[in-house]
């Protein structure tokens, strides 16, 4: 396949120019003000995979922001592979913090990316990751070699929790038909260290809201007197885990299957150093729950994070308010068989009960999704093993990530069919934070892995 | 004194109109864009002065805001009064719960301002309290009655703790010599309850910031492995007060002075409905140090408040990040006696003992000021008391504050003077509030007060 090297070789400056058109519009999902940027972004998604050579590629309405669909169908006898990827950012914010603009992309060298890394929000997750499924298919559509029949998926709200794909898939349940989904939203350990995702923990998230009085009050006439819902809020956040960092709400463990000390201790064999992750982010220590190692606690444990909090005076100098509200964004992170509602209710249920009389408490229950596990063993799974191997020619280790696809469930439960996470981004990347940036290698590594990938799962299938 | 009374009837519409124009100008002390609006404010607080009979008036400069001075010197053989007051405000935000522009004043009646009250930022702290000293002030010179001398000392930076008076006060000491200070910046029980404050609170208030990891984090990614510094704010902010309300840092009650039973006892007789204070508040249950009363609690008792918090992602939506910083401010209001320096080095020793190795720590000082207590058996004090029984007709009550007005101890350290805290404010006022107002009733009372307190102080002195 040294074609398709020199294929990549002569096109990459295009492909990039390409890409980052697309960076360039701010898509954010959440923010309503992007509405009509996401109905741009997913037209030139559309015309994107058309221009790759797709058949048909159209913008399909859904309650929220639209999906794309594209396909190209060889022959109805071969395997279907539909890729899944999305078109959705993160926020940028805080602003400040990036050292050039999130929408306009740039190409930096790096310690870890020397031979250099796109900076730009969207740049990793999901807008480079996903090009390259579109690169890699125009390319095997180029040289006429697409081993089976492609489907593409691309969706506007996984960054929002995908509120409309679920019945976005019921309803389009024939169209969706396909023997596996191919999604490139996950990471590699390093470089150096092929990985492929086989595990994704699930999600419950939700805003609190605390009320004292019913107004901001002088903190001179008022402080000692009347509870605080700042002092009230943090009280209650600090008793939703104990001393060992377990989480205390009633029965949050309940369904947790506990993996199995010989799964945790091959997990444990994977390359990971304390000491280098501890630098990369700058912390004295780590910090989590008692008798699991950090690779543990970040994939095989439910966690519980505050994403925000906010409350009272925060502009500059002082003000002597006893503020009347306080709120928070509340995220918990679930493994197999939590149930992101049941999990929310018991949040709820259990918020409440330990808001002392003095204050008025609100739970939101803002989105969620069910954790994932891929099995190993099958040729869905294979293939990816096979394909990275290939690429990188090293071994490819199972990982189980902390992050969530919800949606990956949802696939599962609606369309029946198993997806595998090839993902080629890195920890390190930033995704979700300021100064996101991936690297070339991974982008294009990626764009020469995917057709191994149909050819391996064309031959295992068949 | 009934030709005083006609002076203010003939004059409302005006007195008024002066205050508004004072009003309008957004004198936000702790905000760097209003400086302007501080020079402006307090050129036309000299005006003012003038305007009203003071023989000499100057803006002078501080390394902060400026302070006004003025005075009308009759004869040295009389005693002098001070007034001292303060036309800088604190910021108006949040600013969409105001219902009107805080600065621009409109009246609006309410249900225990009937004959209606101002509603703007400053209308009651400080501009219409101090305005009512120099329309007071401008009735006597007026009718030639001007019973002793008097000197207006007006600041520009009591909302952010008087950082520059005391320097301001050493450097004019001569200037400054006078018997008593007399300040409207404080309250009366209700407006058939006539009250003196004899006490208020002193203040330490501190910003905290908590690091954990050195930027923004994917929270599937480290959640459950890193320490999220929100969540560990919340931990040390509840670790400050135990079950039973009381502070945690070491050594907090080391110089309280205790009051005794006695005090305590007369304190409570004092009228206080609590089921009309939690309606007022729409609370439920008050929430304080344990056996120590609502009336105590907010007066002779030191407390601790969160009046800010911020960390992470406070937008709409979802936003699964792990952040890197998160920020409090906390204010400690304190008692005799307590010293705010002290108080803020033991918390910020505390507040970093308490922090777990996972996270950096810093404190910052922002402004702190003394508790102080005026006797009640002095002619300062008496002439306070037979002026509000006079203009009042009803017995007048000695209260214990629980606010902070820090330059109240400053006075007597530097200056040897005594202060008398004769406002006419009502807690329900919401100073530092959205909503801020002050009633016609307690504006033109207090106009009615003052000159009183001048005859009876002369009287008492000579």
């Amino acid at each position: 396949m040294d074609k398709y090297k020199q294929y990549i070789e002569e096109n990459k400056e295009r492909f990039l120019e390409e890409l980052f058109e697309l960076i360039r519009i701010p898509s954010v999902s959440s923010n309503p003000e992007h509405k009509a940027d996401m109905r741009k972004t997913a037209e030139l998604v559309k015309a994107n995979l058309l221009a790759a050579g797709a058949d048909t590629a159209e913008v399909l309405d859904t309650a929220g922001h639209p999906v794309v669909y594209g396909e190209k169908l060889i022959d109805p006898a071969l395997p279907t592979v539909m890729v899944y990827g999305h078109y959705d950012v993160q926020p940028a914010d805080p602003l400040e913090l990036w050292t050039s603009d999130p929408y306009e992309p740039v190409i930096r060298k790096t310690e870890i990316h020397p031979e250099g890394a796109i900076f730009a929000r969207g740049a990793c997750d999901d807008k480079g990751q996903l090009f390259m499924h579109v690169k890699a298919f125009e390319m095997m559509v180029h040289h006429n070699e697409l081993p089976c029949n492609v489907k593409f998926m691309i969706e506007g709200e996984e960054e929002i929790g995908s509120p409309n794909l679920g019945k976005f898939c019921e309803e389009n349940k024939d169209k969706l038909k396909s023997d596996v989904i191919l999604v490139s939203d996950t990471g590699i350990i390093d470089n150096e260290t092929p990985s492929i995702t086989t595990g994704l923990r699930g999600l419950s998230y939700v805003e609190v809201k605390v009320t004292g009085p019913n107004r901001d009050l002088h903190s001179g006439l008022y402080g000692g007197g009347v509870a605080n819902p700042i002092n009230i809020l943090c009280d209650m956040i600090a008793q939703l885990q104990d001393e060992s960092n377990k989480i205390t709400i009633k029965g949050f463990y309940d369904d947790v299957i506990e993996v199995s000390l010989d799964e945790r201790e091959a997990m444990n064999k994977a390359p990971f150093n304390l000491e280098k992750y501890k630098k990369a982010i700058d912390v004295k220590e780590v910090l989590g729950e008692k008798t699991y190692t950090t690779i543990e606690r970040t994939s095989i444990r439910p966690t519980l994070d505050v994403n925000g909090i906010w409350g009272g005076y925060t502009g500059e100098g002082a003000k002597t308010v006893l503020p009347s509200i306080a709120q928070a964004k509340i995220s918990m992170r679930l493994v197999p068989d939590q149930k992101p509602e049941k999990i929310s209710e018991l949040f709820d249920a259990h918020f409440k009960s330990i808001a002392p009389p003095s204050v008025k408490v609100e739970v939101k229950y803002l989105h969620g999704g069910l954790a994932s596990v891929t099995p190993v063993d099958t040729p869905e799974y294979k293939a990816a093993d096979l394909a990275m191997q290939k690429s990188f020619g090293k071994e490819v280790i199972p990982v189980r990530s902390g992050g969530s696809i919800p949606i990956i469930a949802l696939f599962e439960e609606i369309l029946g069919v198993k997806s595998v996470l090839m993902g080629f981004g890195l920890d390190s990347d930033s995704i979700h934070s300021p100064n996101e940036h991936y690297g070339l290698f991974n982008f294009f590594k990626g764009i020469e892995t995917i057709p191994y990938y149909y050819t391996y799962y064309n031959e295992l299938k068949s």
